[in-house]
């Protein structure tokens, strides 16, 4: 590769991530539409504070999440550093975002007198905040400080990666019992007449699960996975010299 | 391998279906016991026919669906030919027993009057089953009939299993949804009370996603996938010999 341009991404690949962001645009335009149409609008000191909530959560937790998943996919030929950067450059956006939802429906809750942490959504969705504030900072403990051998990465980076799209997948099944529990709770008398504002927070539901289909799709395409690079795979083929008879699962591939 | 005793399953990889296992069950169990205690019981004849619908979609759309997924990893040494008809085996019971749960509720529906398909619940619940339904007819089309070539076979693979994953964690989504819906029609002045009614269906969920979790981490992790038969990885040899220049994406691998 001395020398040549960096080989482009596979058509395909370019396709879905199109597809996902054109997705992910469009399912935080439907939750403005819906909150914006049908809930009042949005404001901090205001009886609208709540709806920061699900617009925040559904940029941070969803899509700005998504698209940190996304960026070793799209930077796949970039330097290893910089993609690394905006990775948790992303997750840390959405971390931020996530945490003023969630003081948004803490303090409208207070203000409103309605008790917290009794729901599945809310059970769900701060586990998955809790679960996503862990990882980050797991990420940054073993792939961001220059402390951890390469070894512990090499142990600790499946389950980074297995937890971060099983915490993306969480934080979606999240938001649909948000959307749920706000319809019932706003219109439980004219939901089961198809009226627009059902029918429109249904549709960002069915969005939601869209947007983590293609999403999920592209990061477990085998080959679109990032090609490891010449002193990574020398590495890791000493690394498995080295722990070969450590794993007796690994011994049968 | 010839002769020998095939080899023993990592440690690990057990000790996860164990536990995988005993979450299964605990979470039928969970759905029995608030159903039982509750809301009256099961019956089909009945103003219980509701009750047919969350019990089938648990025992089917998650329980049977994802020990049908684990068959590849529990039974990785087995012969492929017995496996496969396991795996089939396990998904069209699935199916059976989700069919019953749908039947149940459009019935108890139209016995009460209740529209149907309004909510988000439905709109996902639905989308999974006919969705599942048509993977179980690819699947079958593709891998149990003779007609497919190894080579139709090779590239459907991958598909059948990213959905197979993606089905079964908007199956457990869906199951989320109408906890919630069944909490919120049933118990919504007392819910935010912690009544005991809340947080058992409330741990339901919680133990929903758990089982997702840990039957999603034994089927992604690299280590305990099934290993090639010496034929397959021959064949499949060849086929990228063959199919190297039509796929711009797999060159680079």
């Amino acid at each position: 590769m001395d020398g040549a341009p960096p080989p482009a991404s596979p058509a395909g690949l370019s396709a879905y991530v199109a597809v996902s962001q054109l997705l992910g645009l469009t399912l935080l335009a439907t939750t403005g539409a819906w909150l914006g149409r049908y809930r009042g609008g949005v404001a901090w000191h205001s009886p609208l504070q709540f709806n920061v909530h699900p617009l925040c959560m559904v940029l941070g937790m969803v899509f700005l999440q998504g698209d940190a998943l996304l960026v070793y996919r799209v930077f796949r030929h970039e330097a290893k550093r910089s993609t690394k950067a905006l990775h948790a450059l992303l997750h840390s956006l959405a971390l931020v975002i996530a945490l003023i939802g969630i003081v948004a429906v803490f303090e409208s809750h207070r203000t409103k007198g309605i008790r917290d942490m009794y729901s599945l959504h809310s059970w769900c969705g701060m586990a998955a905040f809790v679960l996503y504030l862990l990882q980050w900072l797991l990420g940054c403990g073993f792939f961001l400080l220059p402390g951890a051998s390469f070894s512990l990465r090499s142990r600790y980076k499946p389950q980074h990666v297995f937890f971060g799209i099983a915490l993306f997948a969480l934080s979606i099944a999240a938001c649909l019992l948000g959307i749920t529990e706000m319809l019932l709770f706003n219109i439980s008398d004219s939901y089961s007449h198809f009226v627009p504002e059902g029918v429109l927070a249904n549709t960002l539901g069915v969005l939601l699960v869209a947007f983590g289909l293609v999403v999920g799709y592209v990061l477990t395409r085998d080959d679109w996975k990032r090609p490891p690079l010449a002193e990574e795979l020398a590495l890791s083929m000493d690394f498995k010299t080295l722990t070969e008879g450590e794993s007796p699962g690994g011994g049968s591939q």
